[in-house]
């Protein structure tokens, strides 16, 4: 999957993510052993939920922040966007307008306090820097990221914990499209090579498989030439009962 | 050890601590893969370097933001530092001031427009609130965490991203002190109960054993009770030439 996205990112993705299905995903079975709440057939109507979301700021959207690689980059996948096989997806500052609203409970309809902690920074450019693209049929998110001043961990480059906090964001992000409710279970990350603070890489996740209630996610991170792969990552995530919180549910696992 | 640290808290933490040795870990051997960069004895002259930091920021102090139970906590773990045997690790907003003096390059050793990640909001209580310490002769660091509303993942709770954050920079200072310079190989977290935002959770990460420069550390993140584990997590550090930037050195791993 990941030679095809590298030449998504060289040639213009428009053709490459139409000819490369990932033969390792059934379109169908990768959601066989879910709930009926979370059919294939809700992804589209869960992208429609995203973007009808009340009138929050959308912060995947080009800024002044953005460098010129982010911006051919974000360009490319909205062309790819046009004959719908890829879906932009907004996103917000808050965890309620990234639930679609049929997984919402009653009690987290309120407006909270609360920050989501990728878009925590009102300043454009000095934090996370990101876009998420869906291609619901290859059950895959991908996420152009970044990475500003702010984030850093070793001197002039990224922390840890913000390559970890990106690949969760977007891995998660593809949990939801295909089991709804989700938690991260499991995160496993091998760092192979540092991100410089200002670069922009490619954050590439896809679903592997689903037993029952366990969604296994991958992820790879590469420069938006593909030549330098900066990170690569496993994931499980569990499907929640949509109609209990969290804390009802802490034993389920 | 983990039953040893929940005593800690439990009992106050000062007999517990001076009890608790962990027995997997060698006192000496911990550090005999390793080069001459970092000796045990290196341990307290490091910490001696972080607390002489030019005049920045100390963020691992008490403000009006702290809990009740953060506060005890803390004051538990102070008692614990009189006799020498843990160590307050002060904590600034930038990656400069968390290097030993003997570990900077000269090129880092400008001030740069950076900020180090979990220290990148200026509000007290909105974000990582934390505190840490040090027991040299376990190689063991403990981290007393915060979760504020602006670290929010799923509703009410603190996103994984958050989480892995502070596991890495818990367990990557504890690699520090008996490595020297190092970076993040591979971490891999098992996430068992969601952190209710505004809790307090210690996080207790220990160096399991050192090959060659290979550092395998292990962590827990607990509520100050003990009682609920959110979080457990294995970890690889990889000890790096002090003499080179982590660019010069990609191909290392």
């Amino acid at each position: 999957m990941w030679r095809n996205c590298v030449r998504l990112a060289r040639r213009g993705l428009g053709r490459g993510a139409v000819l490369c299905p990932d033969p390792t995903v059934s379109h169908c079975g990768v959601v066989r052993g879910l709930s009926p709440a979370a059919p294939c057939s809700s992804l589209w109507n869960s992208v429609t939920w995203f973007s009808q979301a009340r009138q929050s700021k959308d912060y995947a959207l080009p800024n002044s922040s953005w460098s010129q690689g982010m911006m051919d980059l974000y360009s490319r996948f909205l062309e790819m966007c046009k004959d719908g096989t890829w879906k932009r997806i907004p996103s917000y500052d808050n965890s309620i307008d990234h639930t679609p609203e049929s997984l919402k409970l009653t009690s987290e309809k309120e407006r909270k306090e609360t920050r989501l902690f990728p878009r925590n920074m009102d300043t454009e450019g000095v934090g996370f820097e990101y876009a998420m693209f869906l291609n619901p049929s290859e059950k895959r998110m991908v996420c152009l990221f970044q990475p500003g001043p702010y984030l850093e961990g070793p001197s002039g480059f990224a922390h840890g914990g913000s390559t970890a906090t990106i690949i969760d964001s977007t891995i998660g992000g593809c949990a939801i499209f295909v089991a709804g409710r989700v938690m991260t279970a499991n995160l496993s990350i091998n760092y192979r090579n540092p991100i410089p603070l200002g670069s922009v890489v490619l954050v590439d996740s896809k679903v592997d498989q689903v037993e029952g209630r366990k969604v296994f996610l991958s992820c790879q991170v590469r420069s938006i030439d593909g030549q330098t792969l900066h990170a690569e990552a496993t994931a499980l995530f569990i499907q929640l009962d949509s109609t209990k919180s969290l804390q009802q549910q802490m034993s389920c696992q």
